[in-house]
């Protein structure tokens, strides 16, 4: 708790005078004002958080943060839980999704294991997963809680101890998540934060189809008012509804805000951790660029609560972090609209009349 | 007109074979089905220009054609046409919105002079921009046709001619435009192929304020009147109210489809003349890959009629190739999709109960 506490405590907002001298360069480049919209607006927010009208953003880094859910006993989702370890070593082979289009992002994939049910230690003794499991997943919170609150809060500061390690080689942080069946907890803490209901932020996950989305709906409704989690406390809903690797995501993004990182928001589990986030230390908000919209309408929801427009809508539903690594090919044209681009004088272009 | 016909006659549809072996692979890829959507979308298509599962596309060039529009003569535009020279100066440095857009995704910039009425005789003389030269800028269509038929044929066939010179040395071509004034006969274009009212395909351009939009339109609408293109003639549409860069830009799309080779459409410029390029060669549709949503409300008029829909929308107005520059980086991941992720059985991933 302490370590969250000063995380907490040391988020400041976002470096005001690099934002004003970026709004004063970037509206004097050589194009009709504000001509390249969204990418600027992002650029305002990469100088403000990097503090420089020069943000470095060459090392970046995608975390797959992964955990098992015991509420797979309650059919959810399509897939069996053993499809958690096989996609993690799909990750480590470089043949998933997160693995091409990090690539050609040129961004670097660092699975960690905040919770896999299936045995990992093989991957973790020779470098390739991060080994900071807390249990072999949760338990299943359509019966139970689905961690203790000490649980929840080692998870969350496993996430911050994440950031500073990889903070040494990382400029640009990118979020991800690999956990069969990471949609309900997902959801339940995405209905219970924003206080919708729950038939307004569930989606299909990896494919139900009608009846199966109904099912989930309905245990996601009785799961809820079981545990009853406290929307003014995001611990509490962490450790009621919530999962592993989605306090590993809210640690990650405090950390990386504390550190004054950018830090990419990808799909509905991610804005799922970083809504807790944002309700931790509002704001950490400032340190987050949301990358897409997903298909998932929760996570639409989620975005909107946090105040945030996603750059990109491809109608990925895939997760692990892919489009938070699409979205890195803008965060670097922004960059480059800011640092490369010549004002008018620099380049003697005639203004407007 | 003899290259132009053999051009059109030489577009086929998209390999059919390869879209089909793309589909059955990118169904059985590790992921829910269809879970990275649009880029698999992408995918099929690019299978299917390249007639291949393997697509290559590692050599990237935005082609920027460049002219000027007697048209500004009846102020339609802020900048002083002196403008169109200054830029291409900009784009010769490395400086613009372009070259910095088109560096982050890996490819080259090549400024083609369809028309432009500055001297640029020293770049081209040094190999920095090809000389196509039509004439010195457009006439006045707002008071004559902006060119002849024959000048409208020749700039179309300059076009086709580039992109044959390019294509030992480009796998993926982006379009992209320079030239003050030259939304407003891009809308005249778009007005007159997709029969919509002037004042629903005109937009601010470079940044004019309400009372200079409702001139544009009336200027617009009065040209359409006096010049009374004949919408089931493409050359017609072009030769009267359209701009040797417009023409440049057709004739590229046209030589890119019959050289099998996909195309990335930028703004509304660029659109305008894909519009043209679909109207002559339907199946060049096919080649064609819609960048983003511009600003410029005519763009989405012509997109809708191309049957298209754009992959971006980051409220770009800015045009010279910036939105294909971006959308190069999906392009790319489109393929590392196809052609580097595993299948279930290949990663021995266990499958949707």
């Amino acid at each position: 708790m302490k370590l969250l506490n000063a995380t907490i405590d040391s988020i400041t907002e976002q470096n005001k005078t690099s934002r004003a001298q970026a709004k004063e360069r970037l509206d004097q480049l050589i194009m009709p004002h504000w001509a390249l919209g969204r990418l600027m607006d992002l650029a305002l927010d990469l100088a403000g958080i990097c503090g420089t009208l020069h943000p470095s953003i060459k090392r970046k880094t995608i975390v797959v943060m992964a955990g098992d859910h015991g509420i797979t006993n309650a059919g959810i989702s399509l897939f069996p839980k053993e499809v958690t370890v096989e996609m993690i070593r799909g990750f480590v082979n470089g043949v998933a999704g997160i693995n091409v289009l990090a690539k050609q992002a040129g961004a670097n994939v660092k699975v960690v294991d905040m919770g896999v049910a299936g045995d990992l230690s093989d991957l973790s003794e020779n470098g390739n997963v991060l080994d900071r499991k807390i249990a072999a997943g949760t338990r299943n919170f359509a019966e139970e809680e689905a961690m203790s609150r000490e649980q929840a809060i080692s998870a969350v500061e496993a996430g911050i101890n994440v950031a500073h390690e990889m903070s040494n080689s990382t400029d640009l942080f990118g979020t991800g998540d690999m956990g069969i069946g990471n949609t309900s907890p997902s959801s339940a803490i995405i209905a219970t934060l924003c206080q919708q209901p729950v038939a307004d932020v569930v989606g299909r996950g990896t494919g139900l189809d009608d009846d199966q989305l109904q099912h989930k709906i309905n245990v996601l409704e009785k799961a809820l008012a079981l545990n009853n989690p406290n929307p003014a406390d995001p611990i509490d809903v962490l450790s009621k509804v919530g999962g592993f690797e989605i306090a590993g995501i809210a640690g990650l993004v405090l950390g990386a805000a504390a550190l004054k990182k950018p830090i990419i928001i990808d799909g509905i589990i991610s804005t799922a951790g970083a809504l807790l986030a944002g309700r931790l230390a509002p704001k950490s908000k400032e340190y987050m660029i949301a990358a897409h919209r997903s298909v998932e309408k929760g996570q639409v929801a989620a975005l909107a609560d946090l105040g945030k427009e996603p750059l990109l809508d491809l109608q990925f539903r895939l997760g692990e972090g892919t489009g938070a690594a699409v979205a890195m090919n803008l965060v670097e044209g922004a960059v480059a609209i800011l640092t490369e681009m010549a004002t008018f004088s620099e380049a003697a272009v005639s203004e407007a009349k």
